[in-house]
């Protein structure tokens, strides 16, 4: 009988894959290892795949990579408007996402284009800014060209202050606008006339007061706040109410001997303690200054951009330069505001998985269980997410640490050829834009990024390193 | 063979206490549901505890304290000196913990005692102050039978500043001085030059700002904060950065706005966010108000103060009055610092135990696995301290929850009775004060209350209920 067999010798099984045959052995009582394995993204990256987990190149390029992303020590400097910052033309819109024109834009960009238009006094109404982006009259180009990041539609116009992101490792420098709160804004699509003057309020008063502390100061380590963010609930993406608070102690006596009104000075602060969110577009670009100071390695699999347009998904290898792998962006899963359908919801769209791209936001998750109430997961779900990330990356990151794993560093460096291997997607955690121009936030909530992108990227790759594969 | 009856019916078993049995049949694969049972403290106390067990208005007592206790709501009003808050007299102290003397007080208390002598200007050395208390001249009396509560020596002196707390339910008053900060300072014994300029600072500069800020405002929720901080980290005892945090947040528009010299008031902003444990001298009173809210209800066993004076650790019953039950001050195991070894450690000190009194410091440990790094333990060390402290407490706060724990409410309302039963002692996390006078604080780490006095508050709360419990 089987179950003597079992019991008298000294049986022990090894199971991969599906758990079903673990579970039937464990509820008998026999010792099973159980080794986690799924059948890769696509079967005919099979030997690909194999020919890159066996190249020594390819492994010495990753460690580079992962080196430099790790090393990055971003600082907060000053604020400069996007005309100087990123010497960005009249006329010229930088937005979210990779490459993508009018025509194929969504809602949300659309709107947060039109808004820009008439911000930059282009346009002298909303339809009409409109028409004049339909015939071509301006320039779009991704944010990400030009050393820059933006939430959600991302959209930059020259007026506009930007964060300056000094990297005192690598030396690079990344720029973000100044996060403008909750409810009706730009990022999401809006531009009525509370948004314009909200931009314009950011571009008179806030933008001067902060260049002012900031320049007057030492540059602050955004990557020691956001370490200690983790700390503190925030996982750097969604979660920013920490981050924030940090910031404020950093530049509160600064801001109380400024020589400005007081009453603008007060201003400032409480703009920015009414807005929990103010840290991501500081963490924003300091993700991008880590993650493009461990751009062109050649023969690195490592992701060094994920970014959605709001109609594409894209990402972006350390070794294949400045090419974008798209596919079409998911709609986000979660927590819908009360008025508002699936129905409502825009696809996936903003640079925010910049944050993911460094270890944190999806891949923190277990520093900031608060954010799984979005889906209706418990905490468990919050640690699961950050550990299977573990499978799909090279490394743990130093500075950030996940306390309900006992402070092991978060995991970092995405490796695309990991995914298509265990066919484990990042998670990414992400706000929702309403799909219409204009309407702005309607919700928040989790989405996979679309496959595609990797396995193209990993063809790509293989191609373009045809030589260094074959060796 | 008794394998092959175990497998072969359908047996299932469910054991009591020790996990020995429990273990052997679950790795043989047998059903096995495991209760927790311990022997209680005390044997001679388990016909008491089973007639407490079984009284009806020992339970209504014990649910409107609870209730009492759990939906107070502290706010910070304002800062008056010792003299008007808590009407302390020149020539009286307070001190942290049940009554004692100077002639049993230990070095940190003595070492307090002094400085406050020297700030009043009452000795002219620490020699000539140490006389004086040695031949009586001065008044000595805790602070909890003045509305108070002062964290390790827990010495207040007349023209100390101290906040002022109101509970917006009950309408109780509360008091607590003011955080001095980290190293030599009062609380921990030092009584050194540069520690009574610090305090004389306070006095001078810093309660003046603060009251101003605080009679200027809406008055501060102290619980709402500190619900919020324990999203981000904090137990609210011996991890204050967020709730420190969070109050920069709420006061610092006001101080921008402060028409005092902007060099004073950032010189406040600066000295606050210098000190993470600032946030404490406010929970600690916001506690004590709630506690004294749920004092005085006949028939309760439940804790309403947990204090210790150095010598000696005391506990207070909300059925039994003034009464204080009392043992000795266990000596805290943790980390010491640098230089300082075990024999230099000062037995439990300081009011400070409070903040577990009403469901938070130790309690709520599974809300900052930062602290186990005091006792070289795990995050679940963290998670764990938590859910035993369900075990001994009447119910969960609906204000504080553990992200951890899916949210769930604190352990909060310490049963004397259920303590005793399950012989589960409330967990405390400290600091260590240094044994000599003068020394400062030479470590942090955890303690066990002395379980005399739960054994003891029981004892007399049979006696004094008799008729109650022979019903």
């Amino acid at each position: 009988m089987l179950n003597e067999e079992i019991l008298s010798g000294d049986l022990r099984v090894a199971t991969a894959g599906i758990d079903l045959i673990e579970d039937a052995l464990a509820t008998q009582g026999v010792n099973v290892a159980a080794t986690k394995w799924q059948p890769p993204m696509s079967v005919e990256l099979a030997s690909t795949l194999s020919t890159i987990a066996l190249s020594e190149p390819v492994r010495a390029a990753n460690r580079e990579a992962l080196a430099r992303l790790t090393s990055a020590r971003p600082h907060l400097v000053g604020i400069l408007p996007a005309s100087e910052a990123v010497r960005l033309e009249k006329g010229s819109f930088l937005h979210a996402g990779p490459p993508i024109e009018w025509e194929n834009a969504s809602g949300p960009l659309r709107g947060a284009l039109i808004g820009a238009a008439l911000l930059e006094g282009l346009a002298d109404s909303a339809q009409d800014a409109g028409a004049r982006f339909e015939r071509g009259e301006f320039r779009l180009e991704p944010c990400h060209h030009r050393g820059a990041v933006g939430p959600m539609a991302g959209v930059v116009s020259p007026s506009m202050p930007m964060s300056v992101i000094e990297d005192e490792v690598g030396g690079g420098r990344a720029y973000c606008t100044i996060n403008e709160g909750l409810g009706k804004v730009l990022r999401y699509g809006a531009f009525a006339d509370e948004v314009l003057e909200r931009l314009r309020w950011i571009e008179r008063v806030l933008a001067p007061v902060l260049d002012e502390v900031l320049r007057g100061g030492e540059p602050i380590d955004l990557y020691a706040m956001a370490g200690e963010a983790l700390q503190m609930g925030d996982e750097c993406h969604n979660r920013n109410r920490a981050g924030t608070s940090l910031l404020l102690r950093a530049i509160g006596p600064s801001l109380i001997e400024s020589r400005r009104p007081a009453s603008d000075v007060a201003a400032c602060f409480r703009f920015i303690t009414g807005n929990d969110h103010f840290f991501l577009n500081l963490m924003m670009p300091a993700a991008k200054v880590a993650a493009d100071s461990a751009r062109n390695i050649d023969g690195s699999t490592m992701v060094v951009a994920m970014a959605r347009n709001g109609t594409e998904f894209g990402i972006q290898l350390s070794g294949t330069g400045d090419e974008w792998f798209t596919g079409p962006s998911g709609v986000p899963q979660g927590l819908l505001f009360p008025g508002y359908g699936p129905e409502d919801a825009n696809p996936d769209i903003g640079d925010s998985t910049i944050t993911e791209t460094v270890g944190v936001g999806g891949f923190a998750m277990a520093a900031a269980p608060a954010i799984v109430k979005f889906v209706g997961g418990t905490s468990d779900l919050a640690l699961d997410s950050s550990r299977r990330m573990y499978d799909i990356t090279l490394g743990e990151h130093p500075l950030f640490r996940l306390p309900a794993l006992d402070f092991r560093g978060t995991p970092v460096g995405i490796d695309a050829a990991l995914v298509v291997r265990h066919n484990t997607l990042p998670v990414v955690n992400t706000g929702i834009a309403g799909r219409e121009a204009g309407v702005g936030q309607v919700g928040a909530g989790l989405v996979d990024p679309p496959a595609r992108c990797f396995e193209d990227a990993l063809r790509h790759f293989a191609t373009r390193n045809e030589a260094l594969l074959s060796v």
